[in-house]
């Protein structure tokens, strides 16, 4: 049985000049960039929720609008089975080397504790046993801590320790999971870790529940053998008016506060930036000249639009911006990028669903091509040599010593007096975006 | 003298694989694309008052920080035509064919309206000598009313009609210098044509003195021959906290209530439409459907900042989108597209003017290209055959017909009764962004 | 059988002392103000989806939390009548004289449209007898446009005209609905009538398909006799990315391009001038001051929040500039006050709806005894004699002249010279403010 | 010599049915609240840049408008004379115990560090003396690190460690200016703390260059002897793109990263608040959460604006919200409530400094009476019980042991299995607004 007729074997790569919507012009996953796979680089993940369980639902249309046969099913656990198929002929067809998931995504909830533990258990080995045919792994896992009603005032944050309980419960199996299917991460986005006003909150015992409970999370992880990383995925609001983890300025502040920094990195969404006034390479920046950039979301915002869109990334100048980053720290060590993106609720059939993929994954692929590029050269700001030379009195004089602390405002104004009123030096900034956009439109990059 | 050493001469077109930043990868001026020149379709202006007269101040940098030698000058006057030097040494070296100005970046205001008229003269006078020097054009002329202290509280919306006779006062000798330049349209910006409290402000009285105001001053221009179109251009806000030409929308509603549409069309700014929360080709869009997009104003704005940048334009995309409706409506007859936009504060350097114009109007030179791809290719929305396919039901039967009002909701509701539930059509909205990237992207434009 | 125990009776006036949450402060229905009583000036109603249909669902959330009784009944058609038992019980508990629906708010849609009518007919005949029974009256009605998949490219800017034809159907038995039930007002909001990219979209064709709609809609509702006004509601955006009736300003544009003002009116909402980053004060002096304000939508927004709260209103200066506005125009004739507002999402129980209708109509009860105060004491900006004076000049000499249009450029030009720089004058906002302040907060009301 | 001849003497207390302009309401400094005078609790201070040196200009007005007979002296010197001479018959005829200042502000900058230096040492002397002549107080001092062309690229923050130095030199006067003047608290606003763009910007470094920076000065101040404290101010950005200190959580993550806690406290502003897309009172309520909430800047930002209008405090909510936070942290101990306000542009007349003045000290003053009725009545969620019994769950059972670190998830899972779903409770959000309405509308507070 194929859900996707309408692809009939792995997408290939047919170079720039394909204009074939169900081929890659970039993206070829076993081309070899800096001694590594494309495929390695950016080791792309699928969104299950948005790709195989959203119905392109909005706040003025209840009703799902996607054609998803996968759903159409007897029984809430038979759907999921299809749904697991429908998946990994998605993942298989399309090329992709990684998935995510939350719990409930791939399994119903049961009527009991238990019972959801045994529909989760169930679809976990079919699972592992369809990574295993494929070769197709699991990024990270995450569990879903909104959707149910018991969530309404939070999950860790619920002023109920009852529901905090039912949280942990969820994550303790989501983490078995995640461990089983082998995956490097696993997320926390906090979606009700938040409030709606504060005249009925107390933000400081809030925090606290959080703190206590991604503590147990990591204490129990640890104690199954879990090496990989927890993920902090930072957004601003919705559905909370205020969410605690607002971006990542704010995630670093409390993972220093809660001293969880050993265990955790940041999972960084582009339309998640929009949503705190930030550009995606703002939080990208931030979260790695912390250490602490671990995985992307990678999606797409709309300009004055005050919710998450979840476009699919297509700009390839963020896509330049946000590689450029990545690779300055190496790469993306425990996570991957991940798409947090669906397709428009007009775009219901599933053929949609590649030329989504597709178009985003060409665009990175690009980026990456392009970024090498930049690398090599060494121009760019982000990147390069004349940003070290923009900052070169630091390394020197009373530069280097004020850096080490070894000064007083004293010598310095002495300094100061003694050297007049210092040159300025322009900051070349449209310059800076010249040469970057000759990567971008005039490099020949194939 | 030359102000502008660090370029001999004009800037050459160098082709795609240059890397001077003084020269241009896509911009050749005589370059044909269907049938005319790219500097006929493009019609570029640099803009007097940012180029030339903006010294890089902000809201908590009153001094002016830019190195503009022009400046450096005994008296207010001689400060003008050393000015007046320097445009037509950049204009030149540049290689646009237009410019435009408000009075007051020109010329000095006087002590009296005789002495500021005076001022004016000489200075245009010398300007015209200029123009038939060079063969540099005046694309539009515009009056400065809103920085002297007295339009506070408004030029042609001041409470005290006073006020509302010096503008009127400015305008007439602004118009004439229109004239006498030859420029093809005049602009009304109301950056105080607004409010800052309704507690304090007769909103409709004030929109009644705004058209009165602007039915003087075009009975005045075609008394005096004036052939050419004006330009109401909207911005939502700054320096008012609501201007009444907030956005294309605000501006052809006025229009129509005052019945001011054949004398007027629309100067559309990228990031004015940012600081309303539309897209650039939305208003572009707005405008063009309404047959009343006159001129543009390119720049951009930054995402998540309130207030108007006016950063120079360098994304391909949206230079794309804007040429496709620009194109698509048989370009800008009166118009053109002026660069409302200014160097960073931190780009102080004469150099740093070259470096940004010359690297916007590439990005606008490589549109161009492409659009003219995409219209023989005919497939994008914006453009082509695929859209009008779209609409295809109301060409026939009772589509057409309830075009043309020749039916009822009776005879639709049956219509509706007897087909039962439409089949439904994917709106393909990632497709055709994948097909905009190919062109953006991967279409070889040389 | 009682749908809301916790109420006995309906809820009593008690005064400002009162703290029982179940009793008016303000609120005295009968009393009269200005010759008329308050609640014929506030004509106050329900909103049927938000206070009976919604369930507190959101993007995150796709299960109903609210504890809403009347929706256990074994088919759609008995939630309908159990639903309808229920509002009518609420709205004699509370005291309100009107309420408002959409189509499928009051009957459930059928699987043809003979069914959906057949189902609305039942409801509409069992809410006749209703009404009679209570004295509570239809405020205005609406069609549901945007909640069912087939409108999901639009209703009346849909590509198809097959789906045109269903709303079309909708709207004819939405009128027959509104007429039959004695509703003063009919009301558009295009929640989906709008685009989502514009790369796939037709904006010219779609709004003149809108205008097609609209003018089938009023003819045939005038066919049937009905003597009252269309309401076009204005908002920016969600679900749609950009709707066409944008705000005040983009509605009274599409009126006047498509000749509609005759039948036309704006119903006007708070959150959606917010969306659309206006003041509510705002959107309301520019549908009054252009003759268009039929009624209004009262609710709330949240600061830096990008989509549709719709809190219930709580603040007295937002009341109080509505209703200064509002009352300055002589009413709402053909509208009221309508309570788009909903219970926060863990606000679930029964009773919290009535804390959040109580709290809001003293608000506005409250506002509505500052507003009389305001308009005798003749002070305030919005309202007053000061204002006048400050345009005075416009109603002598020259600002007379001017403003008949017996003037020009010439002459003021003239005038401006013989006069010199005119004194300049204080706006005094902050003095406005304070004394707007005193009416808020110091001067007794009871 | 009088400066303000439209006020004889000290502005009068005249009771809540006053209606001079020139009254307070509610303002009453020796009146007892909670066992302390209004004065004392409320700490006002005058913000000597806005109220004296600044003159209305804004973006598209570079001329100062306001009235300012101060400035009309022969040199820079004398006009820093005059300002202080109308700062203190100002302070005192208004009746406020503070003020604040920048190094700039009082006294002007000279040719050479020195000759800054010396300008500044006579105005601070002179300033001393008025202190003591008056009782009026220095609330904080801070230097001025953002107007002067040389901090274009930033003060500490600077790529050039000469403007590092050149900062370095007026944070030492400026430090001691303020301790001579006997201030509790230093203050730093790192507007151009930030950046313009990424491309040429290493943010992690800057960051480091800023820690530095405020290493030095407590180095500094500590040698002095100062006992204050330093107040960190957050802004998301103006002038910068993205400042640094984004807000309060983004600099509480800096002062925990670079071990700056124990010497700085945060200084909140409500304008900026908003520009973060925060409330004021979430802003106030994190720095109070973290024990950092120092002092704060009272002012106002306005609905879909975004820069910083800086508009005088005017809601009483806004203000009983602030207040209940302050009280309940037990004050401002450091610092007090700072007028960061201007008069609009248009409000140009010495006499609209006292209206507006007057008018938000009122407003505070009996938010100050309404949060003390607040307390004493216990009910309120910021304040009171009901809030603690929200939570009470987690002081009991397996919520204490899972607050205190006792348990595991599987300890917590077993619980939640065992019962069952857990009963939901209404958050009352809106009962909880009606009460706070009670408060602020309906009580009488005299």
């Amino acid at each position: 049985m194929t859900f996707f007729p309408e692809v009939d074997e792995p997408i290939p790569y047919q170079g720039p000049d394909s204009r074939d919507p169900l081929a890659f012009r970039y993206y070829d996953r076993t081309r070899k960039v800096a001694g590594s796979t494309m495929e390695r680089h950016l080791k792309f993940a699928v969104a299950y929720w948005h790709t195989f369980k959203g119905g392109g639902q909005d706040p003025f249309g209840p009703d799902p609008v996607y054609d998803r046969p996968w759903n159409d099913a007897p029984t809430p656990m038979e759907v999921a089975r299809r749904t697991l198929d429908a998946a990994f002929e998605f993942f298989t067809k399309l090329g992709v080397p990684y998935y995510c998931f939350h719990d409930r995504d791939i399994a119903p909830e049961g009527d009991s504790v238990a019972e959801s533990n045994d529909y989760l258990d169930e679809i976990v080995q079919r699972a592992k046993l369809k990574q295993s045919e494929t070769g197709v792994k699991l990024l990270w896992g995450t569990a879903n801590l909104f959707g149910h009603p018991r969530y309404t005032h939070g999950a860790a944050t619920n002023p109920d320790p009852r529901v905090f309980a039912h949280a942990a419960a969820q994550v303790r199996r989501a983490i078995d999971a995640t461990i089983e299917l082998g995956g490097s991460g696993y997320v926390f986005w906090g979606g009700r870790e938040g409030y709606t006003s504060l005249i009925n909150t107390d933000m400081g015992r809030e925090r606290e529940q959080m703190a206590a409970f991604l503590r147990l999370a990591v204490d129990y992880a640890r104690r199954q053998g879990f090496q990989g990383k927890f993920f902090l995925e930072p957004k601003a609001r919705e559905p909370s008016i205020h969410q605690y983890d607002f971006d990542c300025g704010h995630c670093l502040n409390f993972l220093r506060e809660f001293d969880l920094r050993d265990d955790f990195m940041l999972n960084v969404e582009a339309n998640h930036a929009t949503l705190a006034t930030h550009s995606f390479e703002h939080e990208l920046a931030t979260a790695a000249a912390a250490g602490m950039l671990g995985s992307v979301d990678i999606n797409r915002g709309l300009e004055g639009v005050g919710w998450d869109t979840d476009n699919f990334a297509m700009s390839l100048r963020e896509c330049v911006l946000a590689l450029l980053i990545i690779r300055g720290q190496g790469g993306l060590r425990w996570g991957g990028l991940n798409f947090d993106a669906k397709v428009r609720r007009g775009s219901f059939d599933t053929v949609d669903l590649f030329y989504a993929h597709i178009a985003s994954m060409d665009v990175f692929a690009k980026a990456l091509l392009i970024v090498e590029r930049v690398r090599q050269d060494g121009v760019l700001g982000l990147a390069g040599e004349r940003i070290r030379e923009r900052y070169a009195g630091y390394r020197r004089g009373l530069g280097r010593k004020l850096m080490a602390g070894e000064t007083t405002l004293e010598e310095l104004e002495d300094w100061a007096g003694s050297l007049g009123e210092p040159p300025r030096t322009s900051g070349r900034q449209e310059e800076l975006e010249s040469i970057l956009n000759d990567y971008l439109y005039s490099t020949r990059i194939e």
